[in-house]
């Protein structure tokens, strides 16, 4: 099944989607809000499922007409969100942009940061930003959201918490990022809100293309509407979602609602594109010695979306304009 | 006032306390929660203003005894958690272990990591840790919790959505943060779940205490039993809260019942002993080449508390043991 939420008070409102994206239910009946559903997902699942499938049969005559500006992220505020980095051909260009190499450690232990989950834009909402000197960067990445996850649980215990996934739009202010991490503590604010996938879906809507926790599909970037990068999220993933979640589990319990990222899709080969800026100015410098690509301005678009086998839009589209932000 | 939670539910059940402790009343009338009350703070600080006012005045016949052992985290869990780490002599310490320089810009410019928000440990609760060889750590520190604060927000807009006062036990695993910082992405495995103090108090409850939002206290902490160090909160605040919110807001608002922590309390003055072990150790390889304190096994407890000028105790008492978590 797919769910979104509505616009309206600070956890939205629950809604189940067609499997088309064309149609909604409001899901009141079973539960309030998405993060709701998710702390009784036992009770909560198998109710969503019935009107889903009912939804789908066109047997459901309260069904509405899905308008996309009218949702709110599906889960407008979290309570952790833990984005890892496990596309290594991303951490290689970037960290070789800045002169860094890979340690060894990348491959066997995830590169993972502790991100803001207090609130996710819209997936058609703008990204306000106070000035386009921060080097503002959108990054294409899938995301699960996990069920309670116990303390330390095993790799297989932490895959079968993996309730939903999506897609989101980790927003980066790469200009803001060196001063930042060269502190050493991590990102903070060269990291702002993010923006997930008008909706978020079982594992079992992704049919085959869910193997193993990977998500064997390409994920498509469009900068000020032209092509920017497909690279496929089945190819360089160094670490799968299960083996992500049981990271970020390792010290802590997370809690029903939790969204893991997979870090920016890349892959090996450069002619699929890329799913940042970042990325694409790497490749620049190391042709000609310096970027020509610039960072986003006030005004311009990025378009994020997925399509399954037969072509048809999974998640959504991410669809977002960068806006100058008064303070 | 006085604001903590009963255990019970995800959030807890807010409850209005004494000023001197003894006593509490259900606050179930205004707010089922604290994060409730927070949301909608100029509604309901008027009203759980008044019950705390006849409470304190004896007038409440409904109020019952407090056990420290049946309360939650104030806030059982929160959307976001940014821990600054406000007193340089804490920071000049610890970098100084590991050879490093304290960077000039450290003192124009906080430091700041994001922190998991998604469970807060109750006063009283054990510490779950997996291993002993973690490197075990207590760290106490002064918090505040904010109302919505705007992005970008002014130090005196983002002083003035300061609407509760406390303390945390911010736990530190210290063996994992060096493989963990040489990342480059921050904290996340080694700084699992921390404990908010009993209560958090309005600002006014602090009187003279409470200066340009530092808080200009003594801050105690026990190490089994022992007495280990009682910097004074006063000293050595490089950023107030009302900087560090600020900080923490420059490019993203941050929702109602944020959290936003001072850092390790420590002084210049050494001797008035330290806020966590790893500074103590830090000391002892300084004057002897090696540290002889060892980090906390389980079974060891620790307890942060602070008084106010009469000796009242102000947040209650955090008292906590570390326990083995058996995965």
């Amino acid at each position: 099944m797919k769910l979104g939420s509505l616009k309206g008070g600070r956890d939205g409102q629950l809604i189940i989607v067609s499997r088309d994206l064309d149609r909604y239910v409001p899901a009141a009946e079973v539960a309030p809000t998405l993060q709701a559903a998710l702390e009784d997902w036992s009770a909560a699942a198998p109710s969503l499922e019935q009107i889903s499938q009912a939804l789908n049969a066109g047997e459901r005559t309260d069904a509405r007409d899905l308008d996309f500006t009218a949702l709110a992220s599906p889960l407008p505020r979290a309570y952790e969100f833990l984005d890892g980095s496990a596309y290594l051909p991303h951490v290689e260009r970037v960290r070789r942009a800045r002169g860094a190499e890979v340690p060894e450690t990348f491959y066997t232990d995830p590169l993972m940061y502790q991100a803001t989950s207090a609130g996710f834009l819209g997936p058609r909402d703008a990204v306000p930003v106070v000035s386009e000197d921060y080097g503002i960067d959108f990054e294409s990445e899938i995301v699960v959201v996990t069920g309670d996850v116990p303390m330390a649980a095993s790799v297989e215990a932490a895959g079968e918490q993996i309730l939903l996934v999506g897609l989101v739009n980790d927003v980066s202010l790469r200009n803001l990022i060196p001063a930042e991490l060269a502190k050493g503590f991590g990102f903070l604010q060269s990291k702002p809100r993010s923006a997930l996938s008008p909706v978020l879906v079982t594992p079992d809507e992704l049919g085959d293309a869910w193997q193993d926790t990977v998500l064997k599909l390409c994920l498509h970037s469009y900068l000020n509407g032209d092509w920017f990068g497909s690279p496929d999220a089945g190819q360089n993933m160094q670490f799968n979602f299960a083996q992500l979640v049981a990271h970020a589990a390792r010290t802590r319990p997370l809690v029903a609602g939790t969204i893991v990222g997979s870090g920016t899709i890349a892959n090996d080969d450069t002619s699929v594109g890329a799913s940042c800026l970042a990325e694409k100015r790497m490749l620049e410098i190391i042709a000609d010695g310096k970027p020509k690509t610039p960072f986003m301005a006030f005004g311009d678009s990025i378009r994020i979306e997925m399509l399954d086998a037969a072509g048809e839009n999974i998640f959504g589209t991410i669809e977002q304009v960068i806006e100058r932000h008064e303070p």
